[in-house]
């Protein structure tokens, strides 16, 4: 309920500004006995963290977590785990490079968050954008590498699959590219595309949009909540929720908006592993509940708002001016957000999982096993 | 939290089955002293009501809804208004035609909520998709007609803007037309080419799918709450959870991703009546919160699941089979979304003009007026 | 969150009013496969039911139970099950004896929530209480009826054990008379103590407060989660949101103020069973968790407010007034809250046992036996 | 929801293990531009603080506050206020005195929470307590601080009312005794008795328990919600939840049951100042909805269970053991709560504050002032 929260059971409280001395996360509700420790949650903060090419913001944060609580070893504990209680983790601030705000501290940058912010609150923390900037996802990556502990089996990976006008080209699609490509391109063929489009986008001091896709397999059926805590839904709402995501899809998304019934409803066949789906529109859920194959959602991100060109606004006071917004800033914010989407992936389907055991025990009933009813 | 509930403070929790005897919701937290009558709910669950055209399910369904508590009326009320207390509301399902299940109670139908009803919960109501059913969406157009009434000032309608391959042309956009065809549609020159899509995949047993848009107008500036309850999340969240939802988009939404900086944050100027956007691509949210201009959403319908062709499944037991999906259905259900995607949004809406009042006593700070800080 | 609403994932919603056309409640997230038909609930119903002896109401309700949604039965269930949907039950106000409202439809009687709901909402319904009328608990004892069903091995009974000055002698408790009196009372020796002083109170017109034990036997160790979602802080608040509850203790409650530390702290021995407790000051739950013991509480009711005497009161103009509150009232309402108070520690602990498999996937761990961890 | 947190709209998650390195909360939903410093919130936590007397744990603790988010300053501000984004607050604990925990490591201290976490989670920081330490309150009074802030005319005081078997005589009661003396004690004649209770109990290595009182004056009509959120409910829980407290009454409580309908209800007139009430029994709440008058509740804390009596108990091998319970510990927990008590009563008044402007924009609706109708 509360604003800066998500998760139902698996419950992530963030806190904490671009520019005030830390920011992290609460993380309420994990299982016990969970081996965890700071250097795991690093990881995936690693991936997330700024100062690391020369198309992200060159804001140099080591981004090192630590845990304040819910963690406990002595000789008896399989190293150390969680305890059941809040896990806290906190990010400490050390690049907040001084300097002038003057200029916009009464100015409301085009396509930032300023201008709503001070509508409805009547003050704000402008510096470095305040609660509204992308430094609040670190904390939701660190929350992030708390549910992966717990999602047994789940895999989760994204890749960027668009960068301004250039989509890749998904015969092309190979997981194992991403990793080999500072884009998180799954297409070979795309990289050189998109480097020469970001430089071009750097040097003018514009910026891009982008498109993130994510996968998690190994979901089980049965996870989903119908009708307002369908699966989907939770992962719509908690990708939107992310800095600049302007689109959820899941599946085939917008584009069966154009298909036959033919083309949409996936069909099935026992296979000799159990249920077995044809083809993916549906992209693993179906009325808001697993079904076992894998879970694939898309998220659209708007080019960053801070460009160098000249920009119409106005200003607290009510005045037309004319900014240019300076400053570090990542040309591609979908590039930095591959971890965030991620990890947003991952506490959703912790918080479905828990749920699910909550209702039924946890397991799933599949065909031909009768007996399970 | 519950699974069947949505809203924070505006709170509509719906039940009921496709074949039960009824359904309904509860709609709890609404402000009390406002005018209500079971007529005006009447209003907007007939504009969603089944068996009013060919393209739409022939079931026969008058969706009468009566109001069982939360109102009062005497000498002294401005008519009946609402009391604070829970309105609970609920329509008689007639039409539950009776007839032989045996073929499909053991059947998972492609595309539909069965086998993941089934994988879940072990048991389900096959009649007529139990709660998976479409019905359940008449709930949800009660309870955004008792949001409607506490937005004061605020209009939200939904047009369809793509049907099949078919999209509209925005430049001919035109709200008053969406009253004058059978399709929402606001090109007048798409109704023609819809129609003879519509029949064509009627006449083949086929389905398509649709694209809807909603704008809600009137919206001050400062609802939405950052982090997690953005309003953009929010709603994502909300429409994402219609049946058939594939995606959800805010403002230029996926098209975003192929924006220039330059093209995507919306400019600002004073205007006689304050502060005034350039242009909308941000779709009336920054930051998760409202900016005063029109907040505007879209979302991706897949084709109705049920179609007359032979498809391949399976059964409970494990048997593959091939099956043909038989009984009344909508060729489009997209066609039939409209009033749930404004109905939603009135409920977020609705949710967030409370939540906006709770933190900070309602309004909006304006530029120009420092006094109000 | 929502006012009308209470548990987390056993989630129970109530709507109605005394004098409107129904009350009733939707459980949310039960587990599927629980058998429940309607009349499992009303037996529970009929234990509630007013005008059943001289001692409560005279209003004659049936309190006929319907099971809306969330049931099915075929010939593959175990008769009639819930489906893991909500259940919708409802109740309809037969017995809204018509009569002239216009003495009280503006005043205030005197200990009742006539004030306060006008003060919050400016409007009331005042015909009965309204929302306010112990009417609601039908509700309450609805739900009840189905949490009961999901907690296999525990049994939920309770007692009065105290009427206006009378208390019952403990050493004299036994749980089996509490059904052979029509006053819950488990000390025989006192049943013509309380008829004797209640036919007094009846006959002067005046009302006696009382107090409710309840007792949950079969609970197992571990249910109730710290901090906040202690099992005494939501037994706490479930009980004390019975009308007329003025207290809430649990296990030795106020009197352990008075104790030493040596007559607080339960040892401990290892029984043939497992772990035993010597004593049961901390009725059963420690640090917010249950501990095998049995889980004990104690509710204050005041008197009912209804009282023939006049008093001084004023009303919606702002007149002072003495009035009278005629009417059917029961003299004691600690008396009709043994069904309710039961009901919600049944919900209560449904919603804990659902909380803590959801978080350890349920089960205990058990000293001695060190594999399970 | 989340176990850690409580509240719904001024909302509170709590962190930190008795031993680890530190323990805080996040609160979140607090209005903006409210002034908060660190120093203010601790002068509240000053009050908490161990280590300032003979009768409490000579753990030395600064409790020193630190403020990482949610608060702002420029020379536009009023001093540094909140921003509406949540306010993290952190204490470091620094004197968690390296010791052996090898006796208690594997053993059930009587009274004490280590069995039931045991028994739930498998795993547990027993240091100190761990997550079940009371210094786990020091993060729910820096919460209160904040609440405090926005109760504007709202005062919130306690008072220790009895401790052991001596309680105070309610005619002497006068609020400015409570700072004269390190008991809260509001009788005068009471503070040698208790000063010879404690020395006596101190010195025997036993504890004693409490009862505390607290009153929240200038609360005004309309806050609580009903049904499942009454203002009542909602303190009882709070108050439940509070380390070692065993009942919760409001109004006359549990002396209520011995009362007759006349001594319950308390009457009313119009006074110069508005509608007044002629006692209070009702503990200034009616319906769960408060009336004006002041909020009057009581809070029973069990005696401290850590005593130095050998006692019986068991280990996590299942083995009989008979253990003494050493280390700095308070002999009357109930004194250290008072700060404790008035801190969880502000948290829940500012929620229904805010949840009461949610739903009807504020204020409260006068008897004689129809026109605010």
């Amino acid at each position: 309920m509360s604003h800066n929260s998500f998760g139902h059971l698996f419950r992530v409280t963030t806190w904490g500004e671009s520019h005030g001395p830390a920011l992290g996360c609460v993380v309420d509700g994990c299982p016990p006995n969970i081996r965890l420790t700071a250097e795991e949650v690093q990881v995936w903060l690693d991936k997330r963290r700024p100062g690391q090419g020369k198309f992200v913001t060159q804001r140099q944060e080591p981004d090192a977590v630590k845990i304040l609580s819910g963690v406990f070893a002595d000789d008896r504990t399989d190293g150390q785990v969680t305890t059941g209680t809040p896990i806290s983790m906190m990010i400490e601030n050390v690049d907040q490079r001084s300097r002038d705000y003057s200029e916009i501290a009464q100015a409301f940058r085009p396509g930032h968050a300023d201008y709503a912010y001070f509508a409805k609150y009547g003050v704000r923390d402008y510096r470095g954008g305040g609660r509204a900037s992308a430094r609040e996802t670190a904390a939701r990556v660190a929350a992030g590498a708390v549910a992966r502990k717990i999602l047994d089996g789940v895999t989760i990976r994204g890749a960027v699959v668009q960068i301004g006008p250039h989509a890749i080209d998904r015969s092309r699609f190979d997981w194992d590219q991403t990793t080999e490509n500072p884009f998180w391109c799954p297409d070979p063929a795309m990289v050189s595309v998109w480097e020469e489009h970001l430089e071009m986008v750097r040097k003018s001091g514009s910026s891009t949009g982008a498109i993130v896709e994510v996968e998690a397999t190994g979901v089980p059926a049965g996870w989903g909540a119908p009708i307002y805590g369908k699966l989907d839904a939770e992962l719509a709402g908690a990708l939107m929720s992310i800095n600049a995501a302007k689109g959820v899809e899941v599946g085939a998304g917008f584009a069966s908006a154009a298909f036959s019934g033919e083309e949409n409803a996936d069909e099935m066949r026992m296979g000799n592993d159990g249920p077995m789906f044809l083809s993916n529109s549906a992209g693993g859920i179906l009325g808001g509940i697993s079904t076992g194959q894998s879970v694939v959602a898309r998220v659209a991100f708007k080019p960053t708002s801070s460009i160098l060109s000249l920009r119409q606004s106005i200003n607290e006071a009510g005045d037309d001016i004319d900014l240019r917004t300076k400053g570090r800033h990542d040309p591609c914010v979908g590039l930095r957000a591959v971890p965030v989407v991620e990890a947003m992936t991952a506490c959703v389907l912790a918080d479905a999982f828990l749920r699910h055991r909550a209702q039924t025990g946890g397991g799933a009933h599949l065909p031909g096993k009768v007996a399970d009813r």
